[in-house]
């Protein structure tokens, strides 16, 4: 199986100034092609580390791909370094050139000088074009190689080089590099299955399924991050068909075995669940939200064509508006308050009535910093869930020290599994 | 001057499964140390790629900082590996076992046996605590050192080890490595104050500020990402005073130049300038949204505080709710429809009669990626902002090829700073 690695050139990386979005980019791709990627780096605009970085690449991998450096400016070396590296002289391209100078001609602007330099690369490199920007890339597939200090290294390696602009990158990655790397290397596809969970802790999911967890292929890795618990099962196989064969059945006994703490695959999200549910079963949603302040309502609109299942959802922060929107009785609040089990139930039943909508729901509690006391700590949420004639309740004490946004999030995915669990529960 | 560099591992990275902020967080706070950073780089959960990354790295610098490999499951090496490369025996400390079993028993559940592994740190090691989540980190400062390969490297030498979750490493950043690093290795004191500015691109930015980014103390930096725009500016000296001394000018003379375009400093945002200015003048502010979806909501009470003038927001998505909780006349709708200026306007009028707040605000608009025309596309939003006096209206024409999230963030955010600038000159 072919091994490559990416490395990322650029200060600007370096000091913090620029997300490396382009790394994932290709990890995932190569992921895709079934090319195995152990390391990645990121180096400054320094020839001498740019050298280091590329030298102890080639000696791991079979393959390296750079991003970054191309620009016009003095700063960007990628090219002349790997001229330098490999000890052959850089090659004038006429016709990259003139199509540069086209480049600048349609935006109506004339090629500063700088730009000369794009149109040069190492003898022996081919040209990898960029359909998208002033800076093409190479594709040199390199003989014999004398290191220093590494001596002979096995050959061919491959290089391939892309400028650091992610639309630039992905459209010579798409047309060109892809194509070629399939060719070159394309024996083992990979196909990858996330298996969502909501309701059961990375270490816990672990433990469920630690017989899993040593498989070869496919292979099954438990991952916690974002308020979200993933299995990530991976097939290995020459054909896409063949590596999903291969991963179904470790998948079937997921979804088995986890019943309905698997909310989804992939990309989906509570909301994005819920909505389908919702719409599945042809049913309205509507929310009254106090803690957590509109943040139920971001997340269920931002599925696009939630206006089928929400109509109405409120934001009712003060108790007046509790009152006047909602119609909660005033015994409720003097008596119980409003961060209370019985508030949750009257904003649960008083937004349905308001809405007329098929399910409420309702959350109230204390997302902190402030407010909070021994009786009623930070932390404490009511979620409330009603239709016509159910009404369901559940009460979290989640740690008094974290953050408002995590327990605003966290409040938030309780409220919206809450309602998918209903549904689900329903239909069964 | 002391060099750092930081090893990021996880198999998740290297799949692309996950984008690594985490890497940009460190490389932006080292530089506001002053401690240079050289190399970044990544690895899998594979014991012999760790260490050799971990030899490498302490090769060539100071300070060694990893993300990652610190959760409960088999797949997490980094303690285990670094205890085995220094050839030290881990230990085990009851404290850090009390304290994540009192994390667990404050959610309702019971530890996991496998999270016993995070009480365990190298010999010699310090912990570095997390607030926010099970998994604590280390300080280790290391004497002399024998790399295989590498001989005996100049001592000290530090390895920090961080959990892969952004805001458990954020808080431990904070709260403990980012002191002791400035402590231990901060000769120069480097200060820096962060710009916010709204309604202006980053190269209009840069472009303003030209003959400031050249200089050499303060430095002047332009960055932008995730919707917003900043000037960050750096002074250096013997001390914190001395280096404010230093950036004071210059933060002076954007300020001046910059007005109302600069909305704040380092961790403002949008929402909370507006949350103090609104304190101020003892206004209230009530929301009422269609495509933003709660979104408006959601930022406005991401501010701990926010009930002191936020009492009522609602986010009617159907016409019907519009018509029911706003008062929108039906000819409104029926003639203009739900996304348009008239809308707009009802709808802030609506909601400052409903909520009786000083300020009202409206949106309504379409987000997509469906529900466009040629007439009304995608990225058409309107904005409102009524008082008991004045009304005010945006509208906005984002490009139709974004997608629906970056449109309701930036309507979101033309949205909260409409309000801000109404009040900055309603004061004036």
């Amino acid at each position: 199986m072919a091994t490559a690695e990416i490395l990322s050139i650029g200060t600007e990386l370096l000091l913090g100034h620029v997300l490396d979005t382009n790394s994932q980019f290709l990890a995932q791709e190569l992921a895709g092609l079934g090319i195995n990627c152990f390391f990645r780096s990121t180096v400054g605009d320094n020839k001498v580390r740019i050298r280091t970085a590329v030298n102890t690449a080639l000696q791991r991998s079979d393959i390296l791909i750079t991003t970054g450096g191309l620009g016009p400016t003095a700063d960007d070396l990628t090219t002349e370094c790997l001229a330098e590296i490999f000890n052959v002289p850089l090659d004038f391209d006429q016709s990259v050139l003139d199509q540069i100078e086209s480049f600048f001609k349609a935006a109506g602007q004339s090629m500063p000088a700088s730009n000369r330099k794009q149109a040069l690369r190492p003898q022996g490199a081919e040209m990898l074009p960029n359909p998208n920007g002033t800076a093409p890339g190479i594709i040199w597939r390199l003989g014999e190689i004398l290191l220093k200090n590494q001596g002979l290294l096995p050959a061919p390696k491959f290089i391939l080089t892309f400028p650091g602009v992610p639309s630039e990158l992905e459209a010579m990655w798409t047309e060109t590099a892809r194509p070629f790397l399939q060719k070159t290397f394309g024996r083992q596809t990979i196909w990858s299955c996330r298996l969502k969970h909501y309701g059961i802790g990375e270490s816990a999911l672990a433990q469920k399924y630690a017989h899993l967890l040593d498989l070869a292929n496919p292979t099954v890795a438990p991952y916690a991050g974002y308020g979200e618990c993933r299995l990530t099962v991976t097939g290995s196989a020459e054909n896409e068909t063949a590596a999903k064969a291969i991963a179904k059945p470790v998948i079937d006994e997921i979804l088995q075995t986890s019943g309905a703490l698997c909310y989804g695959f992939d990309d989906d999200t509570l909301e994005s669940v819920l909505g389908k549910l919702l719409i599945a079963q042809h049913k309205t949603l509507s929310v009254a939200e106090s803690c957590t302040g509109g943040l139920v309502s971001k997340r269920l609109t931002d599925i696009a064509g939630s206006s089928e299942y929400i109509k109405l959802n409120v934001v009712t922060y003060s108790n007046e508006a509790k009152a006047d929107i909602l119609a909660i009785p005033e015994e409720v609040l003097l008596n119980h308050g409003a961060v209370s089990s019985e508030c949750a139930e009257a904003m649960a039943k008083g937004i349905l009535n308001r809405a007329s909508t098929d399910i409420s729901l309702s959350i109230t509690g204390i997302a902190g910093p402030g407010g909070g006391n021994i009786e009623k700590p930070v932390g404490l949420v009511y979620i409330g869930l009603a239709t016509a004639d159910q009404y369901k309740s559940i009460e979290l004490r989640l740690p008094s020290h974290l953050s408002r946004d995590t327990i605003r999030q966290r409040s938030a995915s309780a409220a919206i599994n809450a309602v998918r669990l209903f549904l689900l529960e329903d239909c069964n």
